[in-house]
């Protein structure tokens, strides 16, 4: 019995300090993710005003091959910093697009 | 002439110089989520050895809660921030799933 609370409470402890780790990782995580739409979004006005083209396939690829191979060198699996740069890179060419939209609509 | 030149190298500086500042952001992101999977994989070893179940529908729920409510006081669209941790959970839970069924056939 004491042995059986003894282990569970051991285990809320173990699992509640990882779950402590991860919330503060997650913090610095959104906190990068609201900075890096920030530039992005001076870049698409940027891009907009100067009329260059909202997406640049080649900077694309460079930034999908630099987090892999940052991933590798950490030990993390490429795939998983290709798949969460994919996503943020969509998101960036899409609002590119909008900006562009925006900036032609303006009289 | 003159003018069109200035003007594109100007453009030119006002790129790379945005790109640099991305280029550190993305090397943080991918050495943030590198740690989180280290911390997620101690987790996941530590639920199969004391079989704890490998998904947690409420912890899940409030770290996407969590991390819509700090984008938005960033000034980050929440979805984006959903979609980035929705994608982290989903390899989470996978890999969680693997441990477990790795441990279950140790012999």
């Amino acid at each position: 019995m004491i042995d059986q609370d003894n282990r569970s409470v051991d285990g809320a402890e173990a699992i509640a300090d990882f779950r402590r780790q991860i919330d503060g990782i997650d913090a610095r995580l959104v906190h990068l993710l609201a900075e890096r739409f920030r530039i992005t979004r001076e870049v698409g006005r940027f891009k907009a005003l100067k009329q260059l083209p909202p997406r640049d396939p080649g900077r694309e690829g460079a930034l999908l091959d630099a987090v892999s191979a940052m991933a590798r060198e950490q030990g993390l699996q490429p795939e998983i910093a290709r798949a969460v740069m994919r996503l943020i890179l969509d998101e960036v060419v899409r609002q590119h697009h909008a900006l562009r939209t925006e900036t032609e609509q303006r009289p």
